[in-house]
């Protein structure tokens, strides 16, 4: 599946809102994959596709890890929020045959982060983090960091993710917690 | 072993700055007991103990670790910080032949907190956040939260813990962050 036809795909699944970031998540990830040596395919790919089960009713997304032995029970304990990364990436494998598992995780984990995070998977996290269209006050930073160093954007935007969801009295999926720990154990400031 | 006697073995293993402080701990977390209708000896006695390891040598504590097989191995791949506690309960086993679990797990989690804290362990965890000697910004939120329920607060100083650790770029000991969710899943707002 070439990048192109990838985002049609998500096009015809998600609200023009979404797809127009989508489009955007795409270009910033492939940027990233430039400056840091990235994939160029795998990046687009996933950037393009991350998304695809956002939009998805709730209860598609339930049910989609109720029937699938392979997604985590456990993220049903928390916000509905993490659920579109790892359904979305087990519908890549259901309808589009993808199963290149670079692939696959950044899509899986581009919400929550997790431990040992590859290039592919950084890129688009930290691309969906800083796409020209987010605007809030650790944006600015992040952009700024990511042009210089991409653990330390990706560490960047781990924190404010926790201080965020703190402020919104969620609960946080451990994911986040153990590639927040990761990258703080590796970082040296 | 009486209250008594547990501050007067604490004193003899502290610095008189750190002694100063169990004390206040030791009547904070009396008077939230009482408010609690917690076990005023059990919450005294955990309380009057709870830094018993806290001015001993890192490595000697580091050493405990290695040579106990229950205490958990991963503790030496976070903040020092977090060593204490446990070690100092299996110090209160080996010492002084404490064996109550109750007592225990409120001197071994009173840093990091940890899933389903039972009453005395929240009330030693929290005299230890709010105790009159504690001046941070959030100190004075915590105290008042304080007065009117117990799990918010411990909440709030979980919330505050982890916000502290990120701004100090610290990695963040796991259960501190079990616990944050378990209280973000059982109270609402």
């Amino acid at each position: 599946m070439k990048i192109e036809e990838a985002l049609e795909e998500s096009k015809k699944v998600l609200t023009q809102k979404r797809y127009d970031h989508v489009e955007r998540v795409t270009e910033t990830a492939i940027n990233l994959s430039e400056q840091y040596h990235g994939d160029h395919y795998r990046v687009g790919l996933a950037a393009a596709l991350h998304d695809y089960a956002k939009d998805m009713d709730f209860s598609i997304l339930k049910q989609w890890i109720v029937d699938h032995v392979d997604l985590p029970k456990d993220l049903l304990n928390y916000h509905h929020e993490v659920w579109h990364g790892p359904v979305g990436a087990k519908m890549m494998e259901r309808f589009f045959m993808i199963h290149d598992d670079e692939v696959l995780n950044a899509i899986r984990y581009h919400t929550t982060g997790h431990k040992h995070m590859s290039l592919t998977e950084k890129i688009v996290f930290l691309a969906d983090f800083i796409e020209p269209g987010r605007d809030f006050p650790a944006v600015h930073e992040a952009r700024k960091i990511a042009e210089k160093d991409l653990d330390r954007a990706c560490h960047f935007a781990l924190e404010n993710s926790i201080h965020f969801l703190i402020s919104k009295k969620q609960s946080i999926y451990p994911d986040t917690f153990f590639a927040y720990n990761e990258f703080t154990d590796q970082l040296t400031y």
